[in-house]
């Protein structure tokens, strides 16, 4: 899968990533994977449960994994943070 | 899976969570389940991600899925929310 296939999720309304998945998988993208961490990962759940269920039904979940990511704090040492990878993709 | 394998993850600190976990896989359940809604969805992966990276290191996670639940809201109507279930089981 190409890393343009990817979408990011922050702070933004899940409105905004369920668009994005809209838009790349009528594009032609067989899948579209939703990134994100900390708090943000509940914002990827939202937004690929409405995407799935409000516009795109044809689209399910095909692979959802986690991981533990170290990130840099402030004083320059290191926290662990949950990540998640959502994959979306159209039905067969 | 008896229902008693679930732990139903809240607002407490994904170590409460964590430590349920740790419990029930060492008193010979072959899998525990997280179950989580709304923004408790992100503590409910710190919980599964602590526990086989720093606890249970023969843990793994065996599924995780997503759905979306309708709640009622205060005035007699209908919310949605999603809602996550995180398996984690011993390694063969």
């Amino acid at each position: 899968m190409a890393e343009d296939n990817v979408i990011y999720v922050g702070d933004k309304e899940p409105m905004s990533y369920v668009l994005a998945t809209i838009t790349q998988l009528s594009e032609g993208s067989d899948e579209v994977t939703l990134k994100a961490r900390g708090r943000a990962i509940n914002t990827a759940v939202d937004a690929a449960e409405i995407t799935r269920n409000r516009f795109l039904t044809e689209a399910d979940i095909q692979d959802i994994t986690t991981k533990t990511e170290e990130i840099e704090d402030e004083e320059g040492g290191t926290t662990n943070v949950s990540a998640i990878s959502i994959t979306l993709g159209m039905s067969e």
